[in-house]
């Protein structure tokens, strides 16, 4: 498995072939194990499976192709909601509608979700996160019917891998981002020992050229992951944490 | 690995082995090939190895005994501090200081944290999270030097098991967290079924006598979760954010 885990990569391409909804529960019930909040499992995974209800999901996602060509589309989500109905239901008053158990459901949420993926790449299935589900949550709760106090954090597209397997892509030096006993902060020099490989990365010089930018960083800050859309999807998201009642 | 990962259990007490740095490091590094946003790499990791570090970090995890007794504990973090020192040496302005990107460090940083769990589990080690960490996050920023944009998420405890294995303990039915094609809200007869399981357990008929309680769920939300708890430690976090420079 460590071979596995190490050698993996992100998968966008998939073959016709189907997921068998036993191999697909088996994964997801091997997931179910992973670790979680006081085992209060405040999350929950709406399955798609249905092309017209993917072509549905595909704009809050900004149309990328995965969502409408892998079998599977799996939106893992917050849910204090099932937590909450339940208590009610046993006499017990659930003070759940803010911020720190939107994180705990958040964090259940993760570790449902990569627990899963671990488990699905073990049985040579491909996987790739979407991180548009916090950007548009508020268009997949709609799409999805997510009651209050269930918020979108990450969806998964699964797929047999079709051939080739893509590159696997870089990473930082692992001393970027492990810190002994206290946080050391980064001194210009650490910064230009720690990206220099990346930078000098065919590949990424390749991203700068094409995006007429004169640095790596500049890619990222000015088309990638822009100041003004990072503004305007946080107004979004918080939008979103009190409408679904998490910022009582 | 599959059936590794269907019988684990959250292991809380260690025997006196140590972890060899070159094995964590090498956990560490398969975890670093999960997927995170963007190839930002929004996390890191604090080591905590020294026992005197280890008690300057209890009190902030309401003392509880895995963080002394544990040869290791990591300290999970949502990161955009490199990545912003990186985009400033590199004249690019990262508009990173808003709640959209904590969202998207703190799914990098438990992609991360999960990662590394199963391929530690996978290798014969045990671990154990712990929540407490967003709840006393100032706490613990004071105690390992965490600068602006790094927020601590959740911490792992982590050794070789001692013997005898704790029981395993229950989930709810896959079903209950499964849901198909849209969100099907629980009904009174769903919940029924769904929690029925759980509540007839001994384990945790017993909890509710201990605890005088008349139903299960009232342990959780007069005794483990309460609403007076959550709301003081949502504010906690919410100054954490705005502190940290997540909200602005």
């Amino acid at each position: 498995m460590i071979d596995i885990m190490k050698n993996r990569r992100t998968i966008r391409k998939y073959t016709e072939q189907d997921i068998p909804e036993e191999l697909l529960n088996e994964l997801l019930e091997v997931a179910v194990r992973a670790s979680n909040t006081g085992n209060m499992q405040l999350y929950s995974v709406v399955v798609t499976r249905d092309q017209s209800n993917k072509e549905k999901l595909a704009p809050a996602h900004f149309n990328q192709p995965m969502i409408t060509t892998a079998p599977v589309v799996l939106t893992f989500c917050a849910d204090a909601n099932r937590f909450v109905k339940w208590a009610e239901q046993r006499k017990a008053e659930a003070g759940f509608d803010n911020l720190q158990t939107f994180i705990a459901s958040t964090i259940d949420a993760m570790l449902f979700a990569q627990a899963f993926c671990d488990a699905a790449e073990e049985n040579g299935l491909g996987i790739c996160y979407l991180g548009t589900t916090a950007y548009n949550a508020d268009k997949i709760i709609e799409a999805l019917s997510l009651p209050r106090l269930v918020v979108p954090i990450v969806t998964v597209t699964v797929g047999y891998p079709a051939m080739p397997l893509p590159e696997q892509v870089e990473r930082l030096p692992l001393a970027a981002v492990i810190h002994q006993e206290a946080y050391v902060d980064y001194t210009p020099d650490m910064i230009d020992e720690l990206y220099g490989e990346k930078e000098a990365l065919e590949v990424n010089k390749q991203f700068v050229k094409e995006n007429n930018k004169e640095t790596l960083a500049q890619v990222f800050t000015d088309v990638r992951y822009t100041k003004k859309n990072n503004e305007y999807f946080s107004e979004v998201l918080l939008k979103v944490l009190k409408d679904q009642g998490f910022m009582k």
